[in-house]
This record gives C-alpha cells, structure tokens and sequence, in this order.
C-alpha cells in the first residue's frame, strides 16, 4: 500500500487495507482451494490434509525471528517478522509467516491489541485479537471439561483415589481476572461438590495451548491429551486424563482447533497464525503445524519466537524443531537502539510511563555500553550451528550513529546486519533485511540442539543454563531434587526441559543487564507437562494469570457510530 | 434423502446427508450472496444488512412450536420443527426454521447432543454441538470480562462503592461444572485480590444470553449491555455495566455473536441457529434478530420455544414478540403419547431408565386421562389470541386407538390436528401437518398479550399465573414484596415478567400433572435482568449449573479411526 508521511497511526493505516479474498490469499499462497476453509469473511482454516497432498514438494527452509534481551515494552519483534514476510515478497521471494495467536487477556487489559504495527501488520487486526477462529476457546473448553470431571470424580466417590491436595490441573480463561488465581471450589451444600482449594490460569499458559502447538495431528492430539496428568493418587501415582475418560471428549473438541488459521499482511502476504503457548512457563512458539504447513507450501517459512534468543528462540530449537523434523536456516535478531541502551544499566523503563528523556538523545556510547547483550544473543544463536542476522528495527528517534555501533559489533561477529523500516515504509523497508535473510539461508549450517534427549533431565536443565545463558552452574532446591528424582522414576526423563525464568534477562535475576556471568540458575521446583512433552523448571515467581489496571484497556474499547470496533490499538 | 427400513441410528442418517454448499442454501432461502459469511464449511453468518435491504420485502408468517407439559424426555419438539420446517417445503412452501444453539455443557453431561432425529435433523450435527461459530464462548468472554472488570474495580479502591456482599453479577462457564456453584474468590495474598463468595452458572444462563437474543442490533445491543445491574451500592442504588466501563468492550466482543447463523436440514431446508437462553429463568426462546431476517427472506417462519406452552410459548407471545414486533399467527403444540400417559398421573418417567412397560401397552384411556393437559395447553395459546394446531409426534410403540384419542380432543377444542411422522420419513412424513399449519395461517387472528406494559409489575405476574397457568393467584414471600417494591422505585415497573418455574408441571409443583387447578403460586423472591430487559419471579428451586453424572456423555464421545467425531448421539 501507497506510505504516508507522517505516519498515520496503526488504525488509520489499518482500515485503509485493500483486503484480498481468501481465496486470493491462498492461492497466491499455494494453498489448494479445496483445503481453504473460511471463517468468517478474512481469516480461513487450512485443512490439514495439505500436508499429506504436498509431501513431495521441497520443504521450506525456516527462519526464526528472536531478538535480544528486551525491554518491558517489547522490541518491535512481531512488527519485524511482518516486515521481513512482506520484504521477501518484496524482492520477489516466496515466504509464509507464522505467527502466535494474540491473547484475549491482555487485549483487555495493557496492550489493547498486537498485529504487528505502522505499515508492517495483520489485518483485520480486530478479528485476531477478538476470537479468531475461536482455537483459545476451544482450548479454554477442553481444559475446563477435564477439570469439571475431575471434580465430579471426586464427588462420584474418587474410584480412582486421586487425592484432592494433589490435583495439579486448574482451570483456565483467557481473562486477567486475578481474583481467580486462588479460589476454593465446591463450596455450598454437598450436592454442590467436593470443596478444595485451586485457581484459573490464563488460557495461553493452559498445558493444553502447548499441545495444540506441538501435535502432529488429530491422532497426536488425541495421545498427548490422554498422557496429561491430572493430579497423583494418594500413594503418589500419577492420574491421566486418559483414566479419568476425558481425552476423545476433549479431542472431539479440538478438532478444527488445530488447523492453523490464514491471514494476510498489509501487503498480502499469507501468514498462518496458530496457537500461542505462553512464553515463561510453556514453549512461547506457534504451532508446528503451521510450519509444517508453510514448510510445505513455501520457499521459506518465517516464524516468531517469544522474547529473546535464551528463551523464545532456545525452546523453538531445543523443542519445537525436535516435534517439526524442521531444520532451522537462520535466525533474525531483532535489535533496537533502545534495547541496548538499556542494557548499558543506565536507564530503566516502566511499562505506562514516557521513555526517559535522557534516553532520546544521541548517544552511541550507550548503545556501546549494552552490546554484551547483543553479543551475547549471536553467541546463543551460533551455539544451535544456525546462522544469525542482526535486524535493527530502526525507530525515529534513533541516530545514525547509534545504528553504526550496531553495525559494527554484528560486523565484528561476523555477522550479517541490514537496518530495517518496515514500520514506516512497508515491505519495501525491509528488502535489505530480507535480501540478509536469503543470503543466510544460502550458506551452510549444521543445526545442532543443545542436549540430547536420552540424557537426564538435570544435564538438560544444566546445559541450558550453561551453554545457553552462560552460567556458572545451577542449583536446585531440595524440592526441585525431589521433583527430578520422581520425574527420572516415572519416565519423563527423556523429555526435552523448559527453564521458566525472566525474559528481561538472560540470567534468572531481572535485574542485571547486559550479560550476566559469575551466576548460577536456582531451581526452585521442576514440574512436568507430560501431555506437551516437556519438563518445566521454575528459576524465579512465574506468573500464569494476569490481573486488570487500575484503568483496563477495556475501558477505551467500544463501537462507533458505523459499528468498527474502536480502542484496539 | 431416501429413508430406509428399519430405522437407522441418527448418526448413520446424518452422516448419509448431502449437504449443499451453504451458498446454495442461502440462495434457495433467499438470503443474498454478498450477506452470507462462511464460518466453516457447513455453516454460514447472515449479515445483518438483510435487514434494511429487504426491509419492504412482505413479512413471513410467524409460526411457533410449542408443546403440551414434556416429560423429562421431552416430547420431540425439536424433530417436530425440523420435521415441519421439512413438511414446508415438501407441499412447496417456503419456510425458514429459527432455533436455539445447544449448549455444550449438557452435550457433555446427559445429552451428548441436540440436533432432532432421525430424518428430521439439522446437520453437521457435530458443528451443531461444538462451538458452532463460537457465539456461546463469546457469551462467556463478555460475561466474565464483566466479573474481571468489576473484582478489578473492588481490588483498586472500589470508587463506586459497590458493597462486594451485594454483587449479583456471577461468573459463567459453558460446561456442566457443580463444584463452581458456589467459591470463594479471592484467596492468598492481598495481591490476588479482594476475598468474597460468589459462583458459576451456565453461559446458557447469562443474562447477555438473553440479551444477545433480544437485541435488535449493534447499537441496542450496546444500550442493553450498559443497563446490565451488577450489584448495589452500600446504600442500595444499582451500579451497571456502563458505570464500571465494560459496555464498549463487551460490545466488541460481541459484534459478531448477534449475527444469526445459517444451517440446513438434511432436505436443506434452511435453519437459523442463534442464542439459547435458559428456559428456567431466562426467555428460553431464539434470538429476535434470527426471526427478523426469516420474517424478510420467507413466507413462513417456524420458531421453537422451549418447554410447554405455560413456558416458552407464554414468553414468546409477552417477552419476544413484543420486542422483535413479529405477530405469530399459529401455534404448533406438539403432543405424544406417552406424555399424556403421563399426564393420568399413572406412570412416572425418569431420565436414564427404560420407560414403564405398562405405559407400552395400548391403553387409550391412559391417554385420556391425562387429556386435560393438551385442552389447557390449548386454551393458554388461544388466549392469547393465536391459532392452535395440534400436532401428533408418532413413535412406533404408538396404537391408533391412543392418536384417536388425541384427535378426538382436539376436535373437540375446535383446533386442526395432524399425526406427523418426520422422524421416520423426514418432510415426506410432515406434510399433513404443514398444510394444517398453512390453513391456521390463513386464518384471521387478534394477537393479544396477557398483560400491558405500563401495568404494575405484581399485575403482570398475577395476569400469568391466572390467566395463562389456571391459578387461582400468587402469594408473595416478603422479600418477593420487597423486591417488587424496590424494583418499582427504581423504574423496572414497565419491563416485562419471566415466571421461573418448573416445566414439568403448569402449576409450579413438579408432581401435579394433567392440568391443576386450586392451587396458589408461591413467588419467593423476584429478581431484575435490567439489560435484557425483564424481571423474573422465582418460585421454586431454579438450577442454573448443572452438573456432571458418573458416566457423564463426555466418557462416550471420541473421534474413530477417520478422525470423525462419535458419541455425539
């Protein structure tokens, strides 16, 4: 679409889209017509039969976008794997995005709404942020009907002798409603149930939103939902979904979840947005599908990982390629002056309130002061065999200057780096990014995960935390010990582990910038989410269920006078 | 489709049926291509534009399905709407069949899903069940964004006072879930928020059910979401949705939901498929909007109200129809055998076993015995001025003695009466009937509601227990009276009544059957639903969430080897 200057805001550019047909959309996508299911008149189910119809083509190669260490208010990682979607077919390159379904949650409550931004977005923005196709409900059902038989287990007399103070399986809305982090149930006459003491979630943090994510198919989703464990019998054995007779109801459920979802940029190009697994606790990366999908219906395929390499873009190698079979290329970093600045320790940031002034002004010393971080990230990625390419989302307020310290530790690194404008000017913004992105894929590399799966659950845990993150060692709690041992005992011990620590550091402790050494990860507790496939080790106050401001973002969202939906953005 | 001897289970019907493309349902109903929004492939949303485009199109004639007092097992009043919606089209008419979504949370329970029978379906009935466009979740989104904004409220200073042990506003949940009748919220540290009992009903029990079905648009749609009364203050005045600032976003979640949803029979006849508000306390009837666009695009529209005639029928006429300004001009009351078997007071029916054997006998004095319960459910349609016509739904343990009997009735009421037998030959079987329902249309009737508007309340609750149940008046509880008078001060007065009764009897005592009279009916308290605009006399005990059995529906229901979901019948 035709640029303005100065730059509309994220609605106004929005609601000029020139919107393709689906089947348009698709079809330029490679999608045969006949496995488009549409939803509603911009967004279309991809029937997953495409995958066995289109096996013989070449597959995909795939490129994840990560970033640095960010900042609370993010680093413009969506906005850039928008822009390096539409810059590819900029310069005449055939690309599929894929990207995490946004939380209804936080669209309520801070954020008001994530497409991306300026001229690089997902529209209608309105129709991913509110239901989609209606996965996250689904997803929200099947969770909740487990946990609703559950309860009637117990009240039908427990045959089962699962003990109510063990039941780690809660339930979920995708809602910050922090007065339901802690509720006793069952409360009333006895007629209205066994009372106990659990909580709610938020949908995204659901272990069922990770499973979508990672099943191969209807019959994967099936096996994976009958593996949940639920709680553990009074002699501490565990009880599945599949014993408490809830995995076809929640299959049957999930059916037209797990086909991804197609949209389309700003500029047309097709992107399968699908399931969006929280990024602290659970796998922060869409669904293998949708790779599986683009990977078979692309040349490349560009996926988004949640927040920087040592957490997002760690778990899409460690885990999430392991279940695809797909073999990364290489990996953007997306790096921004203010980042940076920030990792310089001198700054400090707060969510809902201006930049400090200082920040603003020209000064590449600071931006110099935080490029451990910067460092550190390439260093991460280069650790998986995958080649890095510094992409440095460029903001107005940056300095020429600034974006030449950029430069040149990539350059030192042997890095590639293009400075990207797709906010500003589209697709057309980011073709030397996506001309890096091409020239990476071209070269050698040799993906090589950080553990192996046969290797106990404690070395995983500890060459993340090395070989990752760059500690001296981690250290677990006695509670974490006792959680390992049982694990290793009950045979989860050939699981790949998720480190559910801070994402605004690489270290555990939020609060040291830059790259941190001379520490050591502290493991608190291991849980394990045996119907995903991975085992969680809590390194610091994970939170699963965010709360409402003062002054939601619900309060400045409504209709106007034609019916659209304003206050999104 | 060609029926088959014996007949075949439900599923293998359905699972025969050729469905059409939902552009060519919509063309056949009349509905125009550019206001069909695909949801899926067998499912479609209207745009509500039909309206105003078709706006000086003549309106259909408005027929509701109505039903003499049921047995827990109901008497087939779903079937016998599709079967005559079917029956419509096979004399040549053209008629447009509007009804309410099945809830999922009983699809799970006892049901295991409601879609008719035999060959007088709607299909997919898998779609049907599940999710269909996702209305219901955003139901609950809406409703529990609502719960989340208000503990918000409470948690951040509680600016409008709003005492937290006078909240009516619950939570709700689409799953049959008895331990969330009553909780506590709230709990652990003072950062998870204000500690309070409160609970989860049913989303079929959400007043923004009934609001979706009542709303005549976007806009009104937005007005009624802001009159919603959450709770009172200290001192007793009420807060609303629009003072905690949640109409706008609720509204945006709901843009979609009011959009009614196309389906097909298996002779494609076309159905709209859209609310379900509980029968209990709530309306129990479609949505408005749905009547509307069948009233443009048809000859005949065919509704069904849930329960007997005392229930969702008394609603339809004095709730729904003044809203949606369609006047009916039949009423179909579906009567059966075996519940006029019931209605001697000689056999007792209870859900999960085998009927009586004795009640299998032909016994056509039985069913006269219980006959005073169809001449009283026709005496209540024609009070209100609207042409009866009773239709007989035939099962095969049936003996022609007993369906002369029934015809013998209702001759003698001066009411058309047809045996139909949809459920064994679909339309075919219903074409008596049609032409019955076609001849009562063709007669003059005087649409006359049971009480004025501008009336009191306690007249309007007296008018239905005298006028429509047969009582010989109401005798109120002092909160009853209390109630009443608070809610006169603070302006409900003009609102419609909802009496929330039992439905297995007229009276609103569950074990007296055929048609009581001597009796009194006792209101215990009376309740306010501002935004979907009625107040609702309780008077009896009124579950709002169900809960699961032992063998819940949900142990049954899976997907077989093609990934085809079972266990839905």
């Amino acid at each position: 679409m035709t640029t303005q200057k100065p730059l509309p805001s994220d609605l106004e550019i929005a609601r000029q889209a020139d919107l393709w047909p689906m089947a348009k959309v698709a079809q330029e996508a490679g999608i045969p017509e006949e496995d488009l299911i549409p939803y509603g008149r911009h967004v279309a189910k991809v029937d997953l039969d495409v995958l066995d119809k289109l096996k013989d083509r070449p597959q995909a190669k795939m490129i994840v976008v990560t970033a640095v260490t960010p900042t609370p208010l993010g680093e413009g990682k969506t906005t850039t794997s928008v822009g390096l979607a539409q810059g590819m077919a900029a310069i005449g390159e055939n690309a599929m995005l894929t990207l995490r379904q946004p939380s209804m949650g936080p669209t309520f409550g801070v954020k008001g709404g994530a497409a991306g931004g300026g001229y690089s977005q997902i529209v209608p923005m309105e129709t991913l942020n509110l239901h989609l196709t209606g996965d996250f409900h689904a997803i929200t059902a099947a969770h909740n009907l487990l946990a609703a038989m559950i309860d009637a287990h117990l009240f039908h007399g427990n045959e089962l002798n699962l003990d109510p103070q063990n039941i780690s399986w809660r339930r979920v809305i995708d809602m910050n409603d922090r007065a339901l982090r802690s509720v006793m149930v069952g409360l009333g006459p006895k007629e209205d149930g066994v009372p106990r003491q659990t909580g709610f979630d938020i949908t995204a943090a659901s272990e069922i939103m990770v499973i979508v994510s990672l099943c191969s198919g209807l019959r994967n989703l099936r096996e994976r939902l009958g593996r949940i464990v639920v709680g553990f019998t009074y002699s501490g054995n565990p009880v599945t979904a599949k014993q408490i007779g809830a995995a076809g109801a929640m299959t049957a459920i999930l059916k037209d979840a797990i086909q991804p979802n197609l949209m389309q940029t700003l500029e047309h190009t097709p992107a399968l947005i699908h399931a969006g697994p929280f990024g602290n606790i659970a796998t922060g990366n869409s669904s293998v599908l949708a790779d599986l999908v683009g990977s078979r219906v692309s040349d490349y395929v560009i996926t988004e990982a949640g927040f920087g390499a040592d957490m997002g873009a760690e778990r899409f190698f460690n885990v999430k390629c392991r279940v695809s079979g797909l073999t990364p290329s290489a990996a953007v970093l997306v790096v921004t002056v203010r980042a940076l600045k920030t990792h310089s320790g001198r700054y400090r940031i707060v969510p809902g309130r201006p930049l400090p002034a200082d920040m603003l002004k020209e000064n590449p010393d600071d931006v110099l002061a935080g490029a451990d971080n910067l460092r550190k990230h390439i260093e991460i990625v280069k650790s998986f065999g995958v080649t890095p390419v510094v992409a440095i989302n460029v903001f107005h307020t940056d300095f020429d200057s600034e974006h030449a310290v950029i430069e040149k530790i990539a350059q030192e690194a042997g890095v590639r780096v293009a400075k990207s404008y797709h906010v500003v000017r589209g697709g057309a913004g980011a073709k030397e990014l996506a001309q890096a992105v091409v020239d990476a894929c071209g070269e050698d590399s040799t993906f090589t995960p950080t553990y192996e799966m046969n290797e106990p659950l404690i070395t995983k845990i500890e060459k993340v935390a090395r070989g990752v993150y760059g500690a001296d060692g981690i250290e677990l709690s006695a509670q974490a010990k006792k959680d390992l041992k049982r694990f290793e005992e009950l045979g989860y011990g050939n699981l790949p582990v998720v480190i559910a620590k801070t994402h605004l550091s690489i270290s555990s402790d939020p609060s040291l910038k830059g790259a941190p050494t001379g520490w050591t990860l502290p493991v608190r507790e291991v849980r394990a989410a045996v119907g995903a496939g991975y085992v969680y080790a809590i390194c610091g106050d994970m939170r699963t269920m965010p709360g409402l401001g003062k002054t939601p973002a619900a309060k400045n969202i409504d209709i106007d006078e034609n019916g659209e939906i304003q206050g999104l953005f």
